[in-house]
């Protein structure tokens, strides 16, 4: 269930790491401070190994979003955050550093100053038959 | 379960908008136009009305997050993209401009030149113990 090349299944073996919870299917540790985007930034991620949301088995994935959920609350209670901001990235030239699937859980503060949504656009090409072409897929 | 004032809530009641997926508990439409990041920006909602990630009930959590992963292979497999950014903003303060729970779900293809993580950081006065008030909540 977890591969040898992967930096997160080392952490998550090794125990390294400031963590914030260890559960059997899903675990959080803080994100470097070199990388946080706020104070007590934390990443939650599946103890078995997979990529990305894509990937993901349906356990996995439900129990990693459970621990995004407590741990966004544990926000709340334990850092006097008001909200949280969660992102992910999944896939080749999705962003996604880490190859092992990880959810960002950033705490939010009225006095933090600070515009977490991207400022960027796509510029691929206009595809005027999305919805229809993704609702086709999904039927 | 759903709330008057909610415009999400009325449109899932409405049926106004497209729609690529509807189902019991979560539903899945694509985002205007003008507040797209990318082609066949989706948002993926619960039926049920919740604020965020913070209140929602672990059902409408689980059924909202398997529809995002739903969307997510169903944007590599009719729209070609190679990954997908998955994006949230929580409660107050967070950035969230509707108050119901909204996963946005982004596609990216390799030619898209864009820069969807924040850039951007959070002014909050540093908290050293981040870790140990987190865990000593989530224990």
């Amino acid at each position: 269930m977890s591969d040898d090349a992967c930096v997160f299944c080392e952490l998550i073996e090794s125990g390294d790491g400031v963590w914030v919870a260890r559960e059997g299917l899903a675990a959080a540790f803080l994100t470097l401070p070199t990388g946080a985007l706020a104070p007590g930034h934390t990443l939650v991620v599946p103890t078995a190994h997979c990529v990305g949301v894509l990937d993901a088995s349906p356990e996995s994935l439900a129990a990693t979003t459970a621990l995004v959920q407590r741990v966004s609350v544990a926000m709340t209670r334990a850092l006097g955050a008001t909200g949280v901001v969660v992102l992910n990235a999944s896939g080749p030239f999705s962003g996604q550093t880490v190859g092992h699937l990880h959810f960002h859980v950033v705490p939010r503060w009225p006095d933090d100053d600070a515009e977490l949504w991207p400022s960027d656009r796509s510029s691929h090409a206009p595809i005027p038959d999305a919805g229809e072409l993704l609702a086709a897929v999904l039927r």
